[in-house]
């Protein structure tokens, strides 16, 4: 026969209720007695109905993360990021890939909305989705803009882009080029765009930004990269606003036989680990991973619980020295 | 008032039951049914009772994987791989990083056990745990083996080790050295330090393997890896089974002033995307993940059903030719 909560409670001599608040990491409960229930639950081969525990709760402790794709190191690291941090607070994650495609998005904001999960972090680029129209929902953003509710976490891009831009001047560099994403994304890193215009500007010098899709293929990635230096052969630096783009530029350079960084200097941004084990002569701004999903769960639980929230929690970014600069 | 299902079927003038169909994405529907059931539930705002549903069908449609940490660019893209599947076959993803902690594991496995999970696909590290001597469980094990009851998908590992060998000979090296993950644990990458091993026996050449463990910290690794070319500083090629590792292999090379490929040959293994952009030059073996991910995708689905599946399922690997050969 199944055993039941209450042959659970009888062998480790407390209440029901304890027994429940042990399931459910609720209240204050001595180590001694979550190990005498966990002790009787083993021996019991006890497996609590957790569906049905959830229908009655109206919680599931499920989190879902909805990024534009993980394969991205600074998206991997961060979904890594997140969950321990989920999962230290007793959460599990749910993940999805979004690859940009609204609709699988909207397929997440429908689960959230039917109770299967408590809470949901976006780090996706669709705007427009009428589900985010809805007041209150328990959702945090990274880097991105949903809506003025909805509340955001995001690095100190606008510094970033600046210290970017800044490094570049002092080494010498005054023909300088910028390469980001396309504009109409609502994403926070187009405030590094904004500090890399400003920057130049304030030294009398013309601001010139490509735009490049980070999903295309990487063939015709290359080709658009190529693209800069038939532009402008006298491009003396490149500040790109993500470090697999950096990488290609570098590779770039390397076929032309232009010295890096005496005849031509570049930065990247995002300085992921697995980019700095593998590429770590490239200068780079390093994105506070660790730090952002901190203060997203810790959002995200306030706003779970119904609480005030910033609006926007901007993080303080680190220069990877490298020596392309 | 909450719209029911019923108030759907009403407006989209179609049976109760071709809306539930449509809700669980079961028997044949033609797309112009889907549509007028999916107007009308858009139209009410109707939100299906999903948990409760779950409950009805003792079936969640969620997916666990767990997987030693997506931070590693093979396990990141077989994460993005396997999601992608799952997708497209309905599922959803519950995302865990073990970092091979064990208690973890067990706790994905009690999900299991607990019905919150459909099934489970496993890609870490840990041996031993209790649950999976169960029979029967729906899990699918990637590059691991667990148990002979449970299947495994992966690449050919041997053919992979045999290969990056041969290359190593064919290149001019005979003092070749391999570095791969310690013994103790059950992955099917010890298949390339079998390889190694045969083929250096089998041209009369001794060989030599140091354990590295993948979890350390990145300056320990490097310290270690250091190490093998004061052991054998006339070490004239080192086999990989990580590009991670190559990666630091590659510049300790170079900080060594060791010439690649003239002095020193080079050759790593996995070949995932992220390193083939970041590190092109970089020869190595690349393992097939969207191949591993769709058969471990169907494999579970079979083990979902009950039905009968092959122990092992093996993949071709490929060579990315790379330049450090």
């Amino acid at each position: 026969m199944m055993a039941k909560l209450e042959d659970v409670a009888k062998l480790a001599n407390v209440s029901k209720t304890t027994v429940s608040r042990v399931l459910n990491h609720r209240g204050y409960l001595s180590e001694q007695t979550i190990n005498k229930v966990h002790q009787a639950m083993a021996t019991l081969n006890y497996r609590p109905n957790v569906i049905a525990r959830q229908l009655y709760k109206n919680q599931t402790n499920l989190i879902g993360i909805l990024l534009p794709t993980v394969a991205n190191p600074f998206f991997g690291e961060l979904s890594v990021a997140l969950e321990r941090r989920l999962y230290q607070q007793h959460y599990k994650v749910l993940i999805g890939n979004s690859m940009n495609d609204s609709d699988k998005e909207q397929d997440y904001l429908e689960q959230l909305l039917n109770k299967q999960i408590d809470g949901l972090i976006v780090g996706t680029h669709n705007r427009g989705i009428r589900e985010y129209q809805e007041m209150n929902l328990p959702v945090v953003a990274i880097d991105r803009m949903v809506n003025t509710d909805i509340p955001i976490v995001a690095a100190d891009n606008y510094a970033g882009g600046k210290l970017a831009t800044e490094l570049l001047l002092k080494g010498g560099a005054t023909k300088i080029i910028h390469v980001n994403g396309p504009k109409k994304l609502a994403v926070a890193a187009h405030r590094r765009r904004e500090a890399y215009e400003d920057v130049m500007r304030l030294h009398g010098l013309t601001p010139i930004t490509y735009e490049i899709d980070f999903n295309i293929a990487e063939s015709d990635k290359k080709a658009q990269l190529q693209q800069i230096f038939s532009d402008y052969p006298d491009v003396e630096g490149i500040f790109s606003s993500n470090d697999t783009d950096a990488a290609l530029l570098l590779q770039i350079a390397a076929e032309m036989g232009r010295r890096v960084p005496d005849d031509f200097r570049l930065i990247g941004f995002d300085g992921t680990q697995i980019v700095r084990e593998l590429l770590p002569q490239l200068t780079t701004i390093i994105q506070p991973i660790d730090e952002i999903a901190t203060q997203a769960v810790s959002t995200l639980q306030r706003r779970i619980k119904g609480e005030q929230t910033d609006h926007e929690i901007i993080l303080p970014v680190k220069l990877w020295p490298g020596a392309t600069i």
